[in-house]
């Protein structure tokens, strides 16, 4: 199997949260809001549909598994769940926990606010960690 | 099984397309881009965790069905594929082609023009139900 290259601006803009088995998890470095981001550890897809049927199955599971902690641990008003890849064109699912009382609710967060990045050490960088440990 | 009661909203703003086993799909009212919507009939739903697995992933297979009839009939730069929910509580999922040329691109497109309605007995609507027939 080919050694799975994330895509760079991915890289550059989030932090590595954690390895599950199709998908990398990573938090996007903007602390408006917990935006996090599974990416499918497969070169050169960009849609949903060229995963096989069983990756779309273990991606959907990935993806509620995730949901789920962000749920329990974090209590968000709405889960905002989307694939867009109109920029980056390397699949990647973006799961953010949104609260009425986030900056840009109700609208979705993409292209709204600069990112404003978390401070080095940020503690809820760790937590972030933590609860998907 | 109780009836199945789509959103006042959603049934305003949309066309009905299709019948699939989970799932209705639905033509958004707004002429700016082809935009998709698939709502799970199952009442009571908001989150895509809420589904038992077996939904889920018959949910994202026809997420990716739809999505391939669309990749192959309208030819799209990128598909925008999103489960929000902000305002309209009741599960659905945006599937929505997208143009290089559209009037939104690189940028989601929620909430960000007016939407353009259809005219009545639009050839445009009757070629969306066409490819989905």
């Amino acid at each position: 199997m080919d050694k799975f290259n994330l895509d760079r601006k991915l890289a550059e803009d989030t932090i590595f949260i954690k390895d599950f088995r199709l998908s990398k998890l990573l938090l996007m470095n903007d602390s408006n809001y917990p935006w996090f981001i599974l990416v499918p550890k497969i070169n050169n897809i960009t849609e949903l549909y060229e995963l096989s049927e069983e990756e779309q199955v273990i991606l959907m599971f990935e993806i509620t598994e995730v949901s789920k902690i962000i749920k329990k641990e974090l209590s968000p008003d709405k889960l905002n769940i989307g694939a867009l890849g109109n920029i980056v064109k390397q699949l990647h699912i973006h799961i953010v926990a949104r609260y009425e009382t986030d900056i840009s609710w109700p609208a979705p967060i993409w292209g709204r606010f600069d990112v404003i990045p978390y401070d080095d050490g940020d503690r809820q960088v760790t937590n972030y960690k933590e609860i998907f440990a």
